[in-house]
């Protein structure tokens, strides 16, 4: 793929004028995983809050069992984890919201370069290194990278615009995954 | 370290009895890098709502450009990027907002078992592979991992309680790092 190299030429290129990292590659280790009730991209929900009463579940590792400790306290919760079904990242899209194309990161669409969801959750239940939430919006057996505590006053920002999604966004509850960012 | 030992062990048993994805580790590669005024910890704001006019940007590898088209419509962005100066990850943490510990998954604390950050910033300019934003906080030569759009309707959500930040998040404004994550 001429990405791969076009990028390290890049790089190089930047690095001869700034002092940036040497390092482009990163590598992130599943923390637990996620278990819903969708086998399947075609149906799954597209975002937590087109189907907020959606269950999931967390089955942590336990080797991280004390990092834990106080999370019950916050009612919503942001989960990182891996859209680990995609195989073709591609840099303009068809999100499912919208009838045009639009760059990748316009979208949350998940056939990203780097392949990392986000959602935020209502966490129900924290139960040794079991969390139950609703909210889910990924896949059964998807690889989790990280929970973060949602806070408002870093979570919120007042909002100017959301470009092509204005028009759009009414959309979500009647919207479903069919599958397309999963097809060869 | 026997986390990962542990954590080997663990995944094997829970893949006996549940089809698992086999995988544990995923490669990410940095797509840009973020340009801020801090080039060390301690000074940084802990969020971009502590410092909302601290500008920042972001010079994407070029490779990337095509995904940026129709992003310039959103008045708000997610950037995902790597702690990538953070040595030894805790799972217990006295967090910068915090008096007493805390476990890491209850706090946005950057000594994560996966450092990636998130941060919700203000997008002023796209031209061509740069972007600017205001709302930095993160250090100088941070590597970008993913943009997205911030879309009220998906990241906005009611939330009950805040836990241990519920009398702490009011000193949002009056606290900066201290480079605590970055002693060794």
């Amino acid at each position: 793929m001429g990405l791969n190299n076009d990028s390290n030429q890049w790089h190089n290129q930047v690095q001869t004028a700034f002092p940036i990292p040497n390092k482009t590659k990163y590598e992130f280790k599943s923390i637990g995983i996620i278990h819903t009730a969708f086998e399947q991209a075609t149906g799954t929900p597209i975002q937590p809050k087109s189907e907020q009463a959606s269950l999931g579940s967390i089955t942590l590792n336990p080797a991280y069992l004390a990092g834990l400790t106080d999370l019950e306290g916050f009612s919503h919760i942001i989960l990182l984890y891996v859209f680990d079904r995609i195989r073709n990242p591609q840099l303009v899209v068809k999100p499912f919201l919208g009838d045009r194309e639009h760059g990748i990161f316009a979208t949350r669409a998940p056939a990203r370069p780097n392949p990392i969801g986000i959602s935020i959750v209502r966490l129900l239940s924290v139960t040794d290194n079991l969390i139950s939430f609703s909210g889910a919006d990924m896949l059964n057996n998807t690889p989790l990278l990280d929970i973060k505590p949602y806070v408002p006053s870093f979570d919120q920002h007042s909002i100017d615009r959301i470009g092509w999604l204005e028009e759009r966004v009414n959309r979500l509850s009647d919207t479903c995954d069919d599958g397309r960012f999963l097809e060869d």
